[in-house]
């Protein structure tokens, strides 16, 4: 068994992530406009990208927004990976420090619902951008799709996991599981962004919990429920969204 | 306990939904026209409608598409409308039909995931309207937010009145529920939808049903599992999509 690998190779996002001191400074130009175009997406979607969009919010020449990105397509598809590596390192690296089996599912979860409630007035880019790209073939979707698919992937490798440490039962469907948590989180952020109601947070993580509670139920080697509150306050059911 | 009821009187649609014959001319044009708005929304997304959009695909003139719906905002609030009218045709008045409690649950979401089915290649314009109405207030957001509220207020009456039933628990939470519920059918039309993944719907299916199981352990009046399989195929595991 391999452990969580965060990308599948196809997918990795390029390798010009440095940022600030000690990065070459067209890397840190790039890194300012990518920082720019992922608040541009947030508000106008990835269909609202574009080379004169980005130069007008950076203040910079078309041409010099060009210069790093070559092309619209080209822009859309950085700021995906850019969003992607962000996501692991927000979501996917902390969750891997965390043991083997259900500490790290867990981890895994609440860093998920802890990233979309820091998401809830831009909007999360995986989630919208599926809905602007679900009828949209080509290069942008597919890029979209394949870092939603890793991270599924990188998901159902920890439940995987957690089945083999015996924290859930041997039974249990890891794709099945997914779908149920991924569902959890698509309406937290429906709930919480669209009809803004309150509660959502508090929702999903009980729903979270009866799901291990179910998968676990007569596994080998059974956790306990987590035995204090998760760090994260956005997490408690009493929290206000 | 009130029965179900398809609308609150607020959010209900315009009485103009009358095709075919009998209808007046007037009408029936308009009818036409929404259908066609229908497509040119689950295409574009409702942002996409314009009155000169319209014209071009139905070959009208702009004044005569304008006659109808007087400005752009009154044509997308039409199409909500009429998005709603039909949903509650294919969804909520079968479900009615049948027997209250766990039966009409039952067939509430077998019709939501039916209808979800239906659209894997057009998009539910709830899911879409959600994602770009998301950080756009206004009147076509509040139209749109109403029918969803007003949906959601339907499947929480109904698993009320499962729990009066005794066919559910009577500490099983209507609200929490319909979050769970909702998020399955999320899911399915993600996975359906964006990633072309086979498989989703019997997944959203079998989440259901456990769902209910678990909502039903302990019951006054639990109900066996529905003895035959639901009529859609489309609902069966084994279903491709």
């Amino acid at each position: 068994m391999t452990d969580l690998t965060p990308s599948d190779a196809r997918h990795a996002p390029e390798p010009v992530r440095e940022r600030g001191r000690g990065a070459p400074k067209g890397q840190q130009t790039r890194a300012a406009i990518l920082d720019a175009a992922l608040n541009l997406a947030a508000q106008m979607g990835i269909e609202g990208l574009s080379i004169g969009a980005l130069a007008e919010v950076t203040g910079m020449s078309k041409s010099g927004v060009f210069a790093h990105f070559g092309s619209r397509e080209e822009l859309q598809i950085s700021v995906i990976r850019e969003y992607h590596a962000r996501f692991e390192d927000e979501v996917f690296h902390p969750a891997i420090r965390q043991p083997r089996g259900l500490p790290r599912l867990r981890a895994l979860f609440e860093n998920w619902v802890a990233k979309v409630a820091t998401e809830i007035d831009s909007g999360c880019i995986y989630i919208s951008g599926a809905v602007e790209f679900d009828d949209r073939p080509g290069p942008v979707r597919d890029a979209l799709a394949g870092m939603v698919v890793t991270w599924h992937g990188s998901l159902v490798r920890a439940i995987r996991m957690a089945i083999e440490m015996g924290h859930l039962r041997t039974d249990a469907d890891p794709m099945q599981m997914q779908f149920e948590i991924h569902g959890l989180i698509l309406a937290l952020h429906h709930d919480a962004r669209f009809l803004r109601s309150v509660g959502a947070i508090g929702r999903a993580s009980v729903a979270f919990e009866r799901v291990i509670q179910y998968y676990a139920q007569g596994a080998a080697n059974p956790l306990p429920a987590p035995p204090v509150p998760p760090a994260a306050g956005a997490t408690s059911p009493a929290a206000s969204v």
